[in-house]
């Protein structure tokens, strides 16, 4: 297969997916990457449409991350939240000055018909970036955590709550009803997909919502084409987020066999980092072939090293059962 | 009558009513005030719904405004305002981060269901102002200038077309249906009222948005308590804002004596500068009475010093007719 027929999709949610789709957009041409991005912790929040994992990944791409606080844009202020707060308003969710223009725009645009896909398109395009940035829908899937009978929707489990209740399970409400955006349909169904990769995002609340849409977990049972997730756990621990803890509360081995176990039949591949290198041979047992580098990411170098392997990783897989 | 049955509404909308109405404010008790803010001039923008004058008066009894720049809050930036023209949104209206606070949080309590008057009530207590700032009513009306076949809503005239199309007249969409706001209607039927003050405020779209609601000009038509404006020219200028030109294009004298003609009836009194005393003899003609004083206001000291020949003077006219 040319490079010209290559297609790579990414599916990404958070802060670690960002990174390694932003290594991907490096070493890919806008032909041949489509980075479909998890909604399901997006919200509703003081009027606005807030989608917090498009956002990182679009921040990330046009290179405004913050890298120090690690989430939001960089030289960033916070006058807004001051003066709600000052105006007794709702401060748990924090909205930095620059930040707020996305959420503004975004819901403007929305608040006009637009779909979320094309808002989102028109965003990137603004910021500069060339790559096929997509929300895995058009529709609302909304994460909520159960625990202990409640169900806690996900940005107050995240933010507000700290991640603190005990997780006993996920849902993904309005998934059963929703269908892939249009970019990460057609990509599902191009001929020349050549990969499926999963970034390093927490497996349950980043990419079980975008496996949740019946087309796309249908699109991956009946691949042709290798899945390669990478773990996001280090040693044992998540390099951020509650991936960890929500792990040992399934009840799952807390390291990136658990991560291979979570993800199950769905992955032909997983890529460990070389700190869990001990980790290869459990993992391969379960018929899920291993790759064992350097994951974790500190910097474009870092994050395009990664994508390499990974792709190189991903072309010598073939999907189960061929 | 004693101080404590004393009650002084004050109509204000702008910059220039926002000062008197401080001053007042700085003179009179709480219970002694009741402050009616014109709205004619909101608009829905980005989402939010904005109310210029309501800021203008809020920011100034709390202290928080813009002395240099004349609107707004003081301390402000503008990082939203410069991401949002990064992401092609529309900057024709600037939106100072701290001022959004306000927006956001009125929108929000606005969309909760809150009438404007208590959400109005509601910002200006947590902003430490003890003062009735009320609406002019909780229903909506919309200032259009017509202009040469035009209908342009007022912040597209004010703002972005920077006032420079000519007023053939103005329309206050939706007053014929208004009622005044719970406070303003109290106001004027309490039998404690003692005076109505007029800020120096434009009267085109300032004061007479205000008058076009039905009760209000009918409750100033067979008032018992007379009427003082204070005028907002000085030596044939505006301070500040369009009411100079607006009156050129209404046909009216570019003169404290043109206000004293475009208020007609309504007036008992009419304070002007003492760079217009000249004027004073033309306008009591007129069976306007006329107090000449210093009326720029450049602060805290001025304000009140106004508000109180104001007051003064208001306390020996009778209204008309009496």
């Amino acid at each position: 297969m040319s490079d010209k027929e290559r297609l790579v999709l990414a599916l990404a949610g958070g802060v670690g997916g960002a990174k390694l789709a932003n290594g991907l957009a490096g070493v890919l041409t806008p032909e041949e990457l489509v980075i479909a991005v998890n909604t399901g912790d997006d919200f509703e929040h003081l009027g606005m449409h807030i989608s917090p994992d498009l956002d990182s990944v679009m921040y990330r791409l046009a290179g405004l991350n913050d890298t120090a606080r690690g989430w939001g844009v960089k030289d960033e202020s916070w006058q807004f939240m001051a003066a709600l707060g000052a105006l007794g308003g709702e401060t748990w969710f924090n909205l930095g000055d620059r930040d707020l223009a996305t959420h503004v725009e975004r819901t403007r645009r929305l608040a006009a018909g637009d779909a979320l896909s094309s808002v989102t398109a028109a965003l990137c395009s603004a910021l500069g970036i060339a790559h096929t940035v997509t929300p895995m829908s058009d529709e609302a899937v909304r994460t909520f955590v159960l625990s202990g009978g409640l169900r806690i929707p996900f940005q107050r489990y995240f933010v507000e709550q700290n991640c603190k209740p005990v997780s006993d399970g996920f849902v993904f409400d309005g998934s059963e009803e929703a269908k892939p955006a249009p970019a990460l349909a057609t990509a599902l169904a191009a001929p020349e997909l050549a990969a499926i990769v999963i970034c390093p995002s927490n497996p349950f609340v980043s990419i079980r919502p975008i496996l949740s849409i019946p087309a796309v977990s249908q699109a991956l049972a009946r691949r042709r084409v290798p899945v390669v997730a990478v773990s996001p756990l280090i040693g044992g621990a998540a390099v951020k987020g509650p991936a960890a803890k929500m792990m040992a509360e399934q009840g799952l081995p807390v390291s990136s066999a658990g991560i291979a176990t979570a993800y199950g039949d769905i992955i032909d591949g997983l890529v460990i980092d070389s700190a869990d290198a001990g980790e290869a041979a459990t993992i391969e047992a379960g018929s899920v072939r291993v790759l064992v580098t350097e994951t974790l990411m500190q910097g474009t170098e870092e994050e395009e090293r990664l994508a390499l392997s990974v792709l190189e990783f991903a072309a010598k897989l073939r999907p189960r059962g061929q």
